[in-house]
């Protein structure tokens, strides 16, 4: 079981940094029904194709008629109109209003041509066919012009915006069916390792079910990329390679799980080369040293550690922004906020950067980790701490830096 | 244009509570692979099918042997064993191990029969196929037992939990490939009223564009439902009955959007004691009076005022804690808290409640509200306040009990 020595290991910050360096933001366009739009992206900026109304428009439930028709009109000099029709919310009255002449009309009711104002029920004394006005009516009362809700040309929603309900809303109401969205980023996952068996399977001595393919996926979806799972590969590493390539075809990002440290059996430091530029082999943190990455074309290829805690820790911290840079999401997926540990916060290698995975409770920040290699060690946390170098314990009561994990991942800062 | 007037006014707090009472939570089931299950609800408690790992397992690096043949060693009497194989992770040796035997053995790799300890690398001396022990080795060092992470019929997931990253992670690294979840429930839109336009369609005199789709279909995706938005129906009670019949075949709620007041051209308050029993009709609530329900066996037709911001308020505080129920998700779909209003709100009819849609700015509450007809009154809400009858301004700088609308509809409480 031969093993090489890592070379000199790269700081957490510097690996992140490189990632998003080389990360590209997609390009790739869809158009979708806004019905279908939400928590999408917005591709393009998107403007009020007509003014909203597209025509005068009563906003009350009353008479439309000519306001020069009611100038005379006095508490004791009544002025009568004659009621020649009725408009419905979609109707427009098909002829042009004549002198002295009214249309009852509803709320949101086009109005008439030849009609200037509405009166609403209230006002009138109503006869048969006949409306009496006890005062005048002034020119445009209750009345809105075409574009009194969105002028033509108002920008509805900007570039980039994360469309929510308001804003898909706002469209449909503008007339807007479709709206053009950026693609999601596909992310292909490569478990590789002959230990692994897909889960269902049935148990085999020495083997273990491979469990970053459901871990993965779940971070994948919750940043807005669509996961791509594959079953384990055997440590091939021809086989390893052609997945590799074969998945660099159709995704945007390529993450190997397993055989990514400096034993015989890891071929990814191999292999990442020949497919790209290598960005980095070896983070100095804990867990997780084991994470390499390299730059192909405008794709990324990274090799995550297989163990499930280290694999999903670094997922966290390192490819999550990547991820959402990707997908053109702003930040990182997390928000800064500070916590008071509820206990010591131990580093067992002081050498290298520690991440603590955090969950809350009664308003205190625990340690979840248990070992890199049981995933319960991420079980309730939803926020993570990362002690620099040097850094051996933290004592519980300390107050530490945290970064919360944004929904659907944690809960969002302050919960 | 007839108007009838509505009836007693149900309160909000009545309102609610009979459709939360009329609503059945979902009994279909579905099974789906780990890998697609984030976010969905475990419709069964999971234990662990068979102990995690299923063999004896070391923990380290190193040799495996017979405790016993070390028993002796000494730091001047060694003592020597003979290496007889490797085993990697996956693989189990074949033999078993026979006096003064070892096998080299890599970290989670199967002990060989007949071993019951492993000595790490750095503890011993090698040279050709002979390593050199000068202290004895405890039975079972190194060593963990089947089921030593999960032993067999470990609860894994109870019934009801939303799966999330750690959950699917365990239940993948159990073996267990597919997981039964709740379906989602299926909600049926159905818009109506002559004066709707499909976004997309060119504008026309006295026609809007229907925009209820657009937002509905984004809560209901949001509280774990499947939207299925119709085009828009004429105000035709046939048509209407016919739609809201055909819908109750497939969807598990019906909403439909207009038609929903007191008008002659209202049709749902006729509709809904035909196709089920009537919860209510006409809510004491502003916006959103125009709002009416009726169970249908074990399914909820429910009639939203046509205004877009009336229709997405009274979707918000009456329907979404209904969805969750009906999707088994917990809680009302928003989290309780406090906040300092901005600027005054005022209640203009205060007889009624007043729903106040609230965006919040450098900690402060500001109302949002512009108008029923206007779906920007919603634009950057996160949280609503419900002013109760008789309230009829409540100052800036006031203190009033709001509800945080949770992800991905808000920021979740404290952002």
């Amino acid at each position: 079981m031969e093993m090489h020595a890592f070379g000199r290991l790269t700081s957490v910050d510097v690996a992140r940094r490189r990632l998003l360096a080389a990360a590209r933001p997609i390009d790739r366009v869809e158009s979708v029904r806004v019905e279908e739009a939400f928590g999408r992206v917005a591709a393009a900026t998107v403007r009020a194709p007509f003014p909203v109304p597209s025509f005068y428009r009563t906003t009350w439930d009353g008479y439309a008629l000519r306001s020069k028709d009611t100038a005379g009109a006095r508490k004791d000099h009544p002025v009568d109109l004659r009621v020649v029709g009725e408009v419905f919310a979609e109707q427009s009255y098909p002829g042009r209003l004549g002198p002295n002449e009214a249309v009852a009309i509803a709320t949101g009711g086009a109005i008439p041509n030849g009609a200037d104002a509405v009166v609403i029920f209230e006002e009138v004394e109503r006869s048969g066919e006949t409306v009496r006005l006890r005062k005048p009516v002034g020119r445009g009362d209750r009345i809105s012009p075409p574009g009194h809700d969105f002028p033509r040309g108002t920008v509805l929603v900007r570039k980039g915006t994360e469309l929510a309900t308001t804003e898909l809303g706002t469209l449909a109401a503008c007339g807007v069916g479709e709206v053009a969205v950026y693609a999601r980023p596909v992310v292909a996952l490569l478990p590789n390792g002959n230990e692994l068996l897909t889960p269902g399977a049935a148990p085999e001595t020495g083997r273990i079910f491979e469990s970053n393919n459901a871990t993965l996926s779940a971070v994948v979806a919750a940043a807005g990329g669509v996961p791509k799972p594959s079953p384990p590969l055997p440590d091939d590493p021809v086989r390893i390679e052609s997945a590799i390539r074969a998945a660099l075809e159709s995704a945007d990002i390529v993450l190997a799980t397993g055989g990514s440290s400096v034993g015989e059996r890891d071929h990814l430091p191999t292999l990442l080369p020949k497919v790209g530029r290598l960005l980095f082999h070896g983070i100095a943190v804990r867990a997780g040293k084991p994470t390499l990455a390299a730059r192909a074309g405008t794709k990324l290829v990274i090799g995550l550690p297989g163990h499930p805690t280290s694999c999903l820790v670094n997922m966290y911290w390192l490819v999550l922004p990547v991820l959402r840079k990707v997908a053109r999401r702003p930040g990182p997926g997390w928000v800064d906020g500070w916590a008071v540990l509820g206990s010591e916060a131990v580093a067992p290698s002081p050498g290298l950067s520690t991440v603590v995975p955090l969950r809350f409770e009664r308003g205190r920040a625990y340690s979840t980790f248990r070992g890199s290699s049981v995933i319960t060690s991420l079980s309730g946390a939803t926020a993570y701490a990362m002690l620099p170098p040097g850094r051996r314990r933290v004592r519980a009561g300390s107050r530490i830096r945290v970064h919360h994990l944004l929904p659907p991942l944690g809960p969002g800062p302050g919960a």
